[in-house]
């Protein structure tokens, strides 16, 4: 099957139309007419080839959300017009104690991201900036009625990249709760850790955003620009999720962590990062890292979502817009997400 | 009272017999003729003056066992004839959250170390290379009787440092349990997490020590210096106990954790480390910290330790063994801790 896509010709030239292949709809398969796709930052380092040489042209976007369109012969768990997500996984190996324990992200034999990667058939995968997706059914999700199609797209990234630390270091009622930077994904991570029922400060660079964070469901909103806030803050959160992906000062944020509180990275700058280890041996504190989240987890995230009202703010845009949003998103002018709207696809 | 000692004149100066003041025994204080005092590494690092100026003359040992011969009219838990114990500290506020729920070395008004620190009564703490010592009752450490003294006497420090990331990071049966480097602090970790059912893996430089982990009850020995090792146990281990305080490639050792394991650090080299945050996003991972235990789990040590017949394998000396002792230690020769017979004193 041709379908119409947006794809990079090469490593950092602009994204154009074209066409490309999808698979047959296999017997465990799903056709999905994609609604909406999200741009992740993620996209941009991987067209950019700043994460390595990558297989052009490549279809970015694991961030989809639409309607399931057929259904192969053994699929059970969605039906042909089902509204479904797709998010940075479609396929993982099923069998290691991850897989099997609902840790597909962390497959021993390596998951298959959403583009840009070899499937376990050996075809390369295409992303969502596209008109339809087949997807293995194991991998889709359910995207709850009451959701706003485009507003959930960047859920199946953003929301279970925040969701999951969260759940995993206990965010409830009595931990406190800091959020590293107020983009994408720390606009998920406020309205998350809020909804969970933690007590959310938010740590961004100046006061710029604070309306729109406490209007997300922050309680507290420091700038880091501002050298006192480090001293006002020692020893008291018991998590600090850090969504910049640029390099910080480890230690200074591992400072401001209260006894057996963790430090958690979700996303990965290129160098590597400095830690005073005299400050993980004070109040036995952990530096972390976290990759998105399982499958069972993710549509977890999307219930819970639904449950509280929550979801991304987003701007929607045309196909044709795609390289001005990587630009803007670059510039970090965006609240919070660009999200395309595949109509414009043809 | 005057009481014999061995002290450092000044920094990186050997140390040599004196005499020193100790307090009156307070209604809640102990007197402590003391028999044993064991040599730390940290003792040498503070005598050198490599973590900063210290108070001089000063009268290092952190690792004390004797004999109590005065109780303050407060003190129930002790009597005179008990064989007794101190640890690394000696004080603490007794007030904040950490210490009372019985993390005293996380005192937010910082912990009282047991030399070289400034008492809450503002005097100068100095340490076990002494014939006696007055501590606070609620510092005191009761020894079983079924423990030989001397090779008791590294369990205050070397035993609880690595006792409680093993407790904390629950070590015992079906956890895989990494010990990087067998010296002082990991032929007690050894000893502990073997004890508490966990399956013990010795991480050493080479495998010149590998009959004796064996023995102290590790199920697998490698060599580091082997590059084959990396690639051999990636993603193999649940806990790392890292007792090695000079530089290592962090990123190295988490790539051996499988998913949510902790690389925790006992010791903390004076430069930075640096971490490859992809090493911690892979597999949930974490670099942490601990540093030594509180009173009540020290004492659940210390029983523990006497239950499963555990003890340090020491080389007993003189007092005036002390400055060649160090030397030895520098060059990593001794199996496994020196320890001051106190009589020597005079």
């Amino acid at each position: 099957m041709r379908v119409n896509a947006y794809a990079a010709p090469a490593a950092g030239k602009p994204l154009a139309a074209t066409t490309i292949e999808r698979r047959e709809v296999g017997a465990n398969d799903v056709l999905i007419d994609i609604e909406y796709a999200g741009i992740c930052h993620s996209d941009i380092h991987t067209v950019n080839g700043d994460w390595g040489p990558q297989p052009f042209p490549l279809v970015p976007g694991h961030e989809i959300v639409g309607r399931v369109s057929e259904v192969g012969s053994g699929v059970t768990g969605h039906q042909v017009g089902d509204r479904v997500g797709v998010g940075c996984m479609v396929n993982s190996c099923g069998e290691c104690h991850n897989c099997t324990n609902g840790d597909e992200q962390y497959c021993v034999r390596g998951m298959v991201g959403t583009y840009a990667a070899t499937d376990r058939d050996g075809t390369t995968t295409q992303g969502g900036y596209s008109t339809h997706v087949v997807v293995d059914a194991d991998y889709v999700l359910s995207i709850p009625e009451s959701l706003d199609p485009a507003a959930a797209t960047p859920l199946l990234c953003a929301g279970i990249t925040t969701y999951s630390p969260l759940k995993h270091w206990n965010a409830g009622p009595g931990k406190r709760v800091a959020v590293v930077g107020l983009g994408g994904l720390g606009h998920m991570a406020v309205q998350i850790a809020h909804a969970m029922g933690a007590e959310v400060t938010v740590l961004s660079q100046s006061l710029k955003k604070q309306e729109d964070g406490l209007r997300l469901g922050a309680d507290h909103y420091y700038a880091t620009s501002d050298e006192n806030t480090f001293e006002a803050l020692a020893d008291s959160f018991d998590l600090i999720i850090n969504t910049v992906s640029a390099k910080i000062d480890v230690s200074a944020y591992l400072g401001l962590l209260d006894v057996n509180g963790a430090l958690v990275n979700v996303g990965a700058p290129p160098e590597p990062l400095d830690v005073n280890v005299f400050a993980l041996l004070t109040n036995r504190r952990s530096f972390s890292g976290s990759m998105i989240g399982g499958i069972a987890e993710t549509q977890e995230m999307l219930d819970f979502c639904a449950e509280h009202g929550i979801a991304s703010e987003v701007e929607v845009i045309g196909a044709d817009q795609v390289n001005e949003a990587y630009e803007r998103v670059l510039a970090s002018d965006v609240r919070y997400r660009f999200v395309i709207d595949a109509s414009t696809l043809g």
